[in-house]
C-alpha cells in the first residue's frame, strides 16, 4: 500500500470539510454544504499561514484517504523542549481496517521526530473507543485527563 | 488581592524554571542550576517570537506567584475555529490556596475568548488529583482521553 502524503491545498477543502462530517460526533457539528462556509476557508488560511501548523492529507491511488493536523509548540517545560499535537484525525470511512492509520500516525510521528520534539500528543473523545485502542496499540499512554471547556 | 498579568521575559527564566522544578512531577525533569541550561533560552525564544504563544507570568506585590503558557490553534473542525492550550499552569507553594490559580486561569479563558476561541483546552496529570478537582471546579469537562508518546 503506497500511501502519498501531503500538505492540504484549499482544493482539497471541500472533500476534507466531507470527511470531518462523515463521523458520528463531526456530523452533528460541521457544516459540509456547498459553497463552504468562510470559516473553513479562513481557519485553512490561518492553518496554512503558520510555519508550526501543518494539515496533512493523506492519499492512495489518487483518493483522499485520511487527514491529520500537527501542531509543533515550544515549552519551557522538559529543560525546554518541542512538542507536537495531532488533531483531527481522520480515515475516509471505505479505507478503514487496512492499516491506514496507523501509517499516518507513523509518518506523523516521523515528521515530530525531525522537528527534534521529545513528545506526540493528542486527546480522544473517551465516547470514541475504537480510537481508544488504536493510540494505545501505538503506544500512546492515557496519562492524563482530557479537559474542555466550551465557551 | 491585585494580580499584574504579563508576559514573560529572559530575566524572569531562572524562577520561573525554579518554579517548574518546584513540583512533585518536575523535579524529576528540570533542571534549575544556574546558568541556566540554553535549551531554556531557545524554548523561551522561541515561544516569543510565535504570537500563537504566550508564556504568562503572575505577580502579586511584585512577587512572581503563578505562570502558564497559552497557544491559539486554528482547526478546521467546528466549522473552522480557533482554539486556546493551556499548557505549564503553575502556582509558587507559598501563593497556594488563596484563588491564584482560579484568577489566573479565569484571565486565561478571557485572553482566549478575546481571540475569538470556542474551546479552551489542557490535560492533567492524572496523578495530579488536586488539579483535576480545580479544573473541574472552573467548568472544564474530562470528556477526552489525554494521550502522550514519549519520543
Amino acid at each position: 500500500m503506497e500511501l502519498v502524503y501531503r500538505s492540504a491545498t484549499v482544493e482539497d477543502l471541500q472533500e476534507l470539510v466531507a470527511l470531518l462530517s462523515n463521523d458520528p460526533l463531526g456530523n452533528q457539528r460541521e457544516d459540509p454544504a456547498a459553497p463552504l462556509n468562510d470559516a473553513y476557508i479562513n481557519a485553512f488560511d490561518a492553518i496554512n499561514h503558520d510555519p508550526n501548523n501543518q494539515l496533512i492529507v493523506v492519499e492512495l491511488n489518487d483518493c483522499l484517504v485520511g487527514m491529520l493536523q500537527i501542531t509543533f509548540i515550544p515549552y519551557l517545560t522538559h529543560i525546554g523542549s518541542w512538542r507536537c499535537l495531532i488533531e483531527g484525525v481522520r480515515i475516509h470511512s471505505h479505507f478503514r481496517g487496512q492499516g491506514v492509520g496507523e501509517k499516518m500516525l507513523q509518518h506523523a510521528i516521523q515528521l515530530a521526530k525531525n522537528k527534534g520534539c521529545n513528545m506526540v500528543q493528542l486527546t480522544s473523545d473517551k465516547q470514541r473507543t475504537d480510537a481508544i485502542r488504536f493510540y494505545e496499540k501505538l503506544g500512546f499512554k492515557a496519562t492524563h485527563e482530557g479537559f474542555k471547556l466550551a465557551l
